[in-house]
């Protein structure tokens, strides 16, 4: 007997009630990041490893794009990926990454080497790029849903670090600033074409588990943080030490 | 003992020659083409299934930008897809290629449907994609180098076409008459990065076979047409038949 599907409505809450439990909003790193009690040092050990993450991300797209046949999907998907590149050299997301860099003091051409990133950031951002590349699309699609939950942690960011730190103004948090018009564009596409194909209970399911996969992804890359750098600070051997990659 | 690399200049001369001697617009297929020598039917079987060589390069060009860390390179890149899958419904090279299609007879949404491609074309197009996605940059790059020979064989088929048949007019050939520009902007970029990075003589002599690779796939695709539509015109089982997927 075939299991009887979610309604619409009732999946679309499926998927919006994992990001409730599971979002990276969660995560102790962000608490601590947003209130102020980062040091100096770790949030230059989040920029270095988020710049990862950020780098990944066209990339990331690209292997989607290599996967679709119609030219309408392409179409668009392609502004993630101007999103972050820009149209020229100092546009685009990544850009605006590194102007965060430059900000917190360390030198955007180190930050950009990715010298020093934590093996746990590959492995989990690499898993990422790997899943969109060969998974069924509708699984690659539900993945970046994480996009539902982005708006607010960016709300929370913008206000937290601007009430906290001194190196946070418009320029620093520029990224943070256009996401928070990027992001609903893309996941409303996004959220439309999952909850359109994914119209039996397998796929639902399926497509859930996409999206706790990716939660699983930005989750990981905290703890990692939070490992190195907080409780117990065991920095992993060939990752950034305090002090490496000034300006 | 390492062998001494060619110079620069060498260098770029020996990939021209690989275009002078092995490029398809020396293949039979093209003469009888520009010629005017070709069948309706013929002309149709060469629109359907170039239109899946067509569809193909988006997410070839998707699979580059996915393995490339660089955001200039990427953005350097991105314009390729921007060509031919447009900024909106209907706009674009694949766009283009459906007039194409239309004023040919062809119903384009059967083109686009990609039923009836022969077998052997998508060997070889699956094969192009294959290779960007799996081998070296370089040689990925290499392997595009074959619209250093394009503009000719444009030029030709727009003047060719104009001259013999009926449909040809400025709606119908549009896709060639903007490759004539956008191919040496790509190509130019193309060419330079190969000549820069291929600089041992292990790397020139492997670009130099991505880019006879490439030039394989093109021919093969006229081999499989030539055999299927014009001599022994022996149709393999399940490819298109004249008179179908007409408007």
């Amino acid at each position: 007997m075939t299991a009887r599907p979610d309604t619409r409505e009732f999946f679309e809450a499926r998927l919006r009630a994992i990001g409730e439990e599971r979002y990276h909003d969660r995560h102790p790193f962000h608490q601590r990041l947003h209130s102020g009690d980062c040091t100096p040092d770790q949030v230059r050990a989040w920029v270095i490893n988020r710049y990862y993450y950020q780098s990944r991300i066209p990339m990331k797209d690209a292997a989607f794009m290599s996967r679709v046949s119609d030219p309408a999907l392409r179409r668009a998907w392609r502004s993630r990926i101007e999103d972050h590149d820009g149209r020229a050299p100092g546009e685009g997301g990544i850009a605006r990454w590194l102007k965060l860099a430059e900000g917190v003091g360390l030198d955007p051409d180190y930050v950009a080497s990715e010298v020093g990133i934590l093996p746990a950031t590959r492995f989990a951002v690499d898993a990422y790029v790997r899943f969109v590349r060969d998974e069924p699309l509708l699984l690659a699609v539900a993945s970046s849903l994480t996009e539902l939950f982005a708006p607010k942690i960016h709300a929370d960011r913008i206000a937290g670090l601007l009430k906290h730190y001194e190196f946070a103004n418009e320029t620093t948090i520029s990224y943070f600033k256009h996401r928070l018009t990027e992001a609903p564009q893309d996941v409303a596409f996004g959220l439309a074409w999952v909850l359109d194909r994914a119209v039996t209970k397998a796929d639902q399911d399926a497509a859930a588990r996409a999206l706790i996969f990716k939660t699983e992804v930005l989750w990981a890359q905290l703890d990692a943080l939070w490992s190195a750098y907080v409780e117990p600070s065991r920095i992993p051997p060939g990752a950034w030490q305090p002090g490496e990659g000034l300006l």
